[in-house]
């Protein structure tokens, strides 16, 4: 399979540790995909010209990264990292609050990148940062210890996390020391946290 | 149950149109949520500030509409609107295209409803446009017949293109004819569309 994405790209990154975790990582060959150059092959790809996308050996394509974590784990055997019964609606709604910070990361990311200083807008960056700031909120206010048995949520949050500290030098951080040190403890059991790290 | 959505929303189009066809509807109450206004709960229930939001009777919540139409699948008995086995993936990944249509077509309405004419972007607005010219065109090349058997796909992109009749005067339909075609097909075969249309 090859996986479309780059390093940066947090969701690229759930995508990334999720096969890690599932033992799948060998069987995915990462290609560098330029979100910004019309040229790249991605928006052929996928239309929408975002990362990931998966494209499995008989041609199939696959997006976004939550379809690719469901792929994925069915591709495991099922039920590891999204699991069947009651439990798996609190971790779909986990993951697209982590999703959910991601999009407003970026979308702040993409004010200063893909605008003028003078077409940016502050009351459209707080109304980001608002939903970046209640989700921390609400993820510090549930988050316990961290819990070896990843799910598409815990990994999602890292995600997130570690997108904030890359793009906003980690300035969550004193706020909210228990996601801190999950996320702390994520990187220590999770070794595919580290070697997906963008520089 | 209670859905916290507005009229206009297509992403909680696809929650109601989901909710009729799965027979649902009469369990749930809307209430409307205004997501430009900070007194509004729905910030308390969602962070991020999105709807569609679904509040079970035990008082779980459930967001975003991608896990609530999973959410309605399975209390209908699973299956009808996310089909188990190798079907799957491909309505995933038109589910993902189209909402991704709609995405890209709110970041533009956004443009002009939250910045001033100044901060406005011509790169950014087509940057959207591309994303949404791309899908069309994808969606029109392996459009056929209206198939009666709704899935999270087919509801998603009618509600995309719902979306775009409201916001952009339905400019997407004269160089997509068979997706029109097919539209008019949609909305004559599920009463549920006409019902949720925005005025």
């Amino acid at each position: 399979m090859q996986l479309r994405s780059s390093p940066p790209s947090p969701f690229g990154r759930k995508v990334k540790i999720a096969a890690h975790y599932l033992g799948l990582i060998d069987r995915i060959a990462v290609v560098f995909a330029d979100t910004a150059d019309p040229k790249d092959s991605l928006r052929g790809q996928n239309p929408l010209g975002k990362i990931p996308v998966l494209i499995l050996d008989e041609g199939t394509i696959v997006y976004d990264s939550r379809v690719i974590l469901e792929y994925l784990d069915e591709l495991a055997g099922g039920g590891r990292i999204l699991p069947r019964g009651p439990a798996r609606l609190d971790v779909l709604t986990r993951q697209a609050l982590a999703d959910g910070i991601m999009d407003a990361a970026i979308l702040q990311v993409y004010e200063v990148r893909m605008r003028d200083e003078g077409q940016r807008s502050a009351k459209w960056l707080d109304h980001q940062a608002g939903k970046v700031t209640r989700a921390l909120a609400a993820f510090e206010a549930r988050t316990g210890t961290f819990d070896p048995v990843l799910d598409a949520g815990s990994i999602a949050l890292a995600c997130a996390l570690g997108y904030l500290d890359l793009r906003f030098a980690g300035a969550w951080r004193q706020e909210h020391p228990r996601l801190a040190a999950w996320l702390t403890a994520f990187d220590a059991g999770v070794p595919a946290f580290g070697l997906t790290q963008a520089q």
